[in-house]
């Protein structure tokens, strides 16, 4: 198109799962969690209303402090950000830019690979094995550095901590991004290697676990360095990527441990119990660690799978990539969008 | 530092002003809105909060909607940001990466070459004249694109709609881009252009004129060819930069013409008779379309000015560079804000 930069024009942009606004689906294609966030979230929302005029502070000091003493690190290793999606674009002009090809998965959060083309970053893909687990040994020096989701999208696939250390511990030389959007169902947090190893960035986002999809917030922990490098590029590219709002409701939601703590746990059951139901119904599912959950059937394939669940009224999500699709991704909703979701399945498949 | 990327060791990050949290100051350093915004805003707000588990609309369409009525074009020709300045840096991999120089003024908003090199974009600075005028006929082509702002800042000088139309038609083979953040307090505003060049970009912003800026929401208008290339952006880096509480606010905004006239022709009402008071305690004030005065006093410098009104607890904006190192930047306040500068003054300057 004229007036068009031959980056832009080149470039394959992220597809985000549908996100009809009508209401009208029972929605487990974007793994939003079905439950709402804390009260305590919104009541901060309301205070927070009072200075809208006001631009935020620059380094949303108040969440910051939040998340560290959350964490029980300092407030100097934490980084806030408009969502993970944002963090881990951050990355890219922060640690990769100008070095050898960075390394992550052949099947990964795809958005990796569209962060390499809009910074001009070389990556080579290190394929996982052919049950999709993560190969860490693949991950050798010389590399630019590496990026890995822990639990995998999509498919919840999780390293255990000392998978993940050996692959940080071999590459002291670059930056390790890991990912960690889905930790809190059920993976193990790199977040004990920190004081460790300073080449180590986590990523992690409130959309998931926290119910906050609708808010927009991620956060990084690692060794001030590398912090200190991320703020300098929000600072290069917009001095306040949170709203005063998403910084008091995302505080909020930190300090409401229990409500947390029992939503996910409602999840990580609901998760289990479906698992076990789609298996009764001939599903190959993979053992996940995440709020979702990546299955096939050898009777059907799964764009039709997909198709026809969206005909009866519920969205699931479809991938047509090589290597997975054959398979779909299934988000957890509640008990009851879970029981439709398997009848809707049985009259489907025809088990 | 270990681990840096080459550029984010050599880049400048944009130095944002002082943002104090603890409310002591009458803050007039950051053209901040002294008013609060439209309760329907706030209300607004209030009903988004349902919804928050929820990932927001990727284009935040009913803002976009509500955008393109309020100035009677398609919403094809509309897209919303994160900020003014999220849009802003969006337009370099958009329109300008890989092309010739980019050319913008040596006195302007300064992000615009924070982006350039955050983006690897050549660029060429065009002198204002020594009265800080912008020499339209100084942006001739060839050149990758341009990028003006207007009314200036930190100036307030404004250009009148024939010379920017004057600047588009003579750089009909690149993109210009005119950030319109301070149009509202009296500048025109090159909308009726955007019908007859397909190159013009606007970009306008919540932050100064409908006292957003807490809530982080700008927009960009063009024709529909730009605007894609823009959400080509987006989606590559981001796919929700807008949280549903941002996006129902902003709307909200739009939908209280009477608020948004009133308190806008206050502000223009206040700058007046602030410039005039200046102007008797000897002040050279430039004649300003923003909600902002940029003065100097030939008794006392730039410096000590800012110093010693921070020492009484008023918060100016004071520039260390070339050219303006002699100028101060003082938002607008309230009436009773800009007595109390005006008292300040009286007493600083001894007159």
């Amino acid at each position: 198109m004229k007036y068009w930069s031959d980056l832009v024009s080149s470039i394959k942009p992220y597809i985000p799962g549908e996100q009809p606004q009508d209401g009208g689906y029972i929605k487990l294609n974007t793994n939003e969690n079905p439950f709402p966030p804390s009260s305590a979230v919104i009541a901060a929302i309301a205070r927070a209303c009072n200075e809208l005029r006001l631009y935020p502070p620059p380094m949303a000091d108040e969440l910051r402090d939040q998340i560290a003493r959350y964490f029980g690190i300092k407030p100097e290793m934490v980084f806030v950000g408009n969502g993970s999606d944002e963090i881990l674009a951050f990355c890219y002009p922060a640690f990769f830019v100008g070095k050898a090809p960075i390394l992550f998965n052949d099947i990964t959060y795809s958005f990796y690979e569209v962060y390499s083309e809009l910074f001009s970053v070389k990556y080579r893909k290190v394929p996982l094995e052919a049950d999709f687990n993560i190969v860490g040994a693949a991950f050798t020096p010389p590399n630019g550095g590496i990026i890995i989701a822990n639990p995998n999208a999509p498919t919840g696939v999780a390293l255990s901590l000392g998978e993940v250390e050996a692959i940080v511990a071999n590459n002291r030389e670059s930056v390790i991004v890991v990912d960690e959007a889905y930790i809190d169902f059920g993976g193990e947090s790199a977040i004990p290697l920190l004081t460790t190893y300073e080449n180590l960035v986590i990523v992690q986002t409130l959309s998931k676990s926290r119910s906050l999809a609708g808010l927009r917030v991620g956060f990084a922990l690692a060794n001030p360095q590398l912090i200190q490098a991320l703020a300098r590029i929000k600072d290069s590219f917009n001095s306040y990527t949170l709203d005063r709002l998403a910084i008091a409701g995302a505080k909020a939601s930190f300090e409401d441990e229990e409500y947390f703590a029992r939503t996910r746990r409602e999840i990580i059951a609901i998760r289990e119990q479906t698992a076990s139901a789609l298996r009764q119904l001939g599903f190959v599912v993979l053992p996940s660690k995440a709020n979702f959950l990546f299955a096939s059937h050898s009777q059907m394939a799964a764009k039709e799978l997909y198709e026809k669940l969206k005909g009866v009224g519920i969205l699931i999500r479809y991938f047509n990539k090589p290597r997975i699709d054959n398979h779909v991704r299934i988000s957890i909703g509640t008990a009851q969008d879970m029981r439709d979701l398997v009848v809707a399945l049985r009259l489907i498949i025809g088990a």
